[in-house]
């Protein structure tokens, strides 16, 4: 076994590791062998030296090896997840797994939850009554086998490695590596039992990477990755400028993913949603082409097809599934207030951040991990960029509960929006695709 | 204060970190209240980002505060000491510090243990019987004042962060960062109560640094530290390309030392000491400039007073005296062994390291910190870059005391010679001088 010295040297003198050192070290950091000061050394030279093709895939592979890898042979089809790097009002996950599973792609789904200013899948799961993330791996491959997706939360057992690692590079300022962010995503997907991944890679003021370079190179570590691993991965670079749809915050996003399923949520939230799960049919192996799975995604929307798969999950999970035809039986705040508008004009910017931070204040998130969370509450979006607003018009409508969190929450939102002379020319939402 | 994980970021991003957050940060880390991991990150962040010059006296500082700081302003004079990056063969110390002494430079000298394949002076002082090297601080201002020179190790209470820095940057491949080596010695010399310092940057086969540039490197980090910090810096940087002088092992060296006050020592040892002691005398304030430094030095060689001032510390610190009169009371090795050259022709290079290691081999050094030392075993170079050997004449002399040793010593000592058709041009001994 190399030193673990000398492999710290190696990578801090730009050398590229051999595998197998790779996998010891690695291995060696889980069970404690290796003592965490080394490891942040390592993650330091990282950060600085960056990771090969070869070097990515024995880290990710080793991440993958350090616990449980789920096993869905048993379970027909190419099965296909999505991972978004998260943004602010990303309820994409909620209606492209149905959607997905309705047009027969396997959809084996385990999300995260959120922290400061963007949200998270299983919050927002969970805002529905008796919703369970926390099934057991048992129920998960049923449902993945029998409905055709499921939606849970990480286990303790899946990719150990990754917990430990993550606590470390938190507080020795190396989380922002992409190939450590990317084989950590990796290897916790692929713990998942996927064949292959759709990635979305937000971009933007609301987003992890605030540039397109970095959003492209966190895009192409990951299809590299995947390489290795015998995973297709597809990725997307969307837009993540302004908040995504018109509603941040848990109960107020559930209901507005299943406007996407019924054909009557906002049109960019709509078309992220189907770009992301159209990649999917196509790895899918359940559409030939874009246009093919984009035609399939328009019939479950309309045949009722998608929101039946929605209610069906939600009934399997244990959730009310009467919410899905009726979002009214969702948590709702007690008051809402309105956002009025100092000047007259075009929206031309929404900062992101500042309207998830907003929602954070009101109690949509969390500031550290032990933070309670609202469900009911949260902002609704009364204009997006390119929208034209009047005087003392309202920009926003905050949804509380807590009288004395709202002054806050109306100084950032104010404080967000950009009003000017002239609507800006319009972004694409889908800034680049690659595999 | 500023957050550990800020100021990591900070340096990683390769910002300028404020004095006050560095002091913070090294206190911090010195009583435990930061973990190892984190200054781990912060080493190797600074292995790669470097530290300004006000950084450097900021973290330099930091350091010395982190224990005592000898107090010897009652001693009269301008306090220097003489450190050297560490060498084969390199026993200036010995002679240096009584010869400065002689000329009226207060030498306050705290010294280390040898380590791999250089050796250290306090191992090299120990093999005078009855040498202490552990006297108390009283001791040691008493000698300074009263002899003029006390050389002895480190204590516990200066400098405690090096000592534990040193411990992880050792197993976490953050050593070779210039900043921290020149923060490192800077800190502990200051601990010593000196005024001005001289540095011996060794560059070639057998030193730390194998490149000009990097000693020259070094020699302006000491500088810039020294700026800060008040204490007035001269570097030399010499050639450590082949052994200096012709003997490497402890008692062996010691002998060739004293030679040095007799004036009957190898050429190139009498020019780096001479070199560096001027320069002492200079900062010390009792010689004009390198020529009346010269004169006052080959005086105290020539009336005895060199010699006399070396018998005096070592009987103040408990040694026997007679050896500085008679050195075959050192211990000697029970046997030699001749290493016969098998080509005919000049010395075009010793590999200096070699040399060193194949002392270590024989027991003059340590292989690991806990490793004993036989002051008597040791190496007498026959031969030195530009001297001619015919076939089967011995380039070198093995002491030894350990008969199963001396195959593997003679092999290596073989290997560290080339023999060419002509001598080469010969290199100067002080490469540069910096201040």
């Amino acid at each position: 076994m190399v030193r673990p010295y000398e492999l710290i040297k190696a990578k801090r003198d730009g050398r590229t590791l051999p595998p197998d050192a790779i996998r010891d070290f690695v291995a060696g950091y889980t069970r404690g062998a290796i003592p965490d000061y080394q490891m942040a050394a390592m993650c330091m030279a990282i950060f600085f030296r960056g990771l090969g093709a070869v070097e990515l895939g024995a880290w990710a592979r080793a991440m993958l090896q350090s616990g449980e890898v789920l096993d869905l042979s048993d379970v027909p089809g190419v099965k296909v997840d999505k991972h978004s790097t998260g943004g602010v009002g990303d309820k994409v996950s909620l209606s492209l797994a149905p959607l997905a599973a309705a047009c027969g792609v396997p959809v084996p789904m385990i999300s995260g939850r959120g922290l400061g200013h963007t949200g998270g899948t299983l919050d927002k799961l969970e805002s529905i009554p008796g919703f369970r993330v926390d099934l057991s791996v048992e129920e998960y491959r049923r449902m993945v086998r029998e409905v055709g997706a499921c939606l849970i939360g990480q286990t303790a057992t899946l990719v150990p490695a990754d917990k430990k690692l993550y606590a470390l590079r938190d507080v020795t300022a190396t989380v922002e590596s992409i190939p450590l962010i990317a084989s950590s995503i990796m290897s916790k997907k692929l713990a998942e039992g996927i064949d292959a991944l759709v990635l979305d890679v937000k971009v933007g003021s609301g987003a992890f990477m605030k540039q397109l370079e970095d959003a492209w190179r966190l895009a192409r570590t990951m299809i590299e990755i995947g390489d290795q691993m015998d995973c297709r991965v597809t990725a997307l670079i969307t837009d993540m400028d302004q908040p995504l749809g018109r509603t941040v915050g848990n109960a107020l996003e559930v209901t507005e993913a299943i406007a996407v399923l019924r054909g009557t949520a906002p049109a960019d939230l709509t078309e992220v949603t189907f770009a992301l799960t159209a990649e999917m049919l196509i790895l899918g192996r359940q559409a030939a082409n874009e246009q093919d799975a984009r035609g399939k995604l328009a019939r479950a929307v309309q045949d009722g097809t998608a929101l039946a798969k929605l209610r069906e999950i939600v009934s399997w999970q244990g959730g009310d599934p009467r919410v899905v035809d009726d979002p009214a039986l969702l948590p709702h705040a007690r008051a809402t207030a309105d956002v009025l508008s100092g000047a007259e004009g075009y929206v031309t910017a929404i900062d992101a951040e500042a309207i998830g931070l907003a929602a954070m204040g009101l109690g949509a998130g969390r500031e550290s991990v032990e933070s309670p969370i609202d469900p009911a509450v949260g902002i609704v979006l009364l204009r997006k960029v390119g929208e034209r607003i009047a005087a003392q018009e309202p920009l926003a409508q905050i949804h509380y509960n807590r009288t004395e969190r709202v002054e806050d929450a109306k100084a950032r939102i104010l404080h967000a929006f950009r009003i000017g002379p002239a609507a800006p020319e319009p972004r694409p939402l889908v800034l680049e695709r690659l595999r």
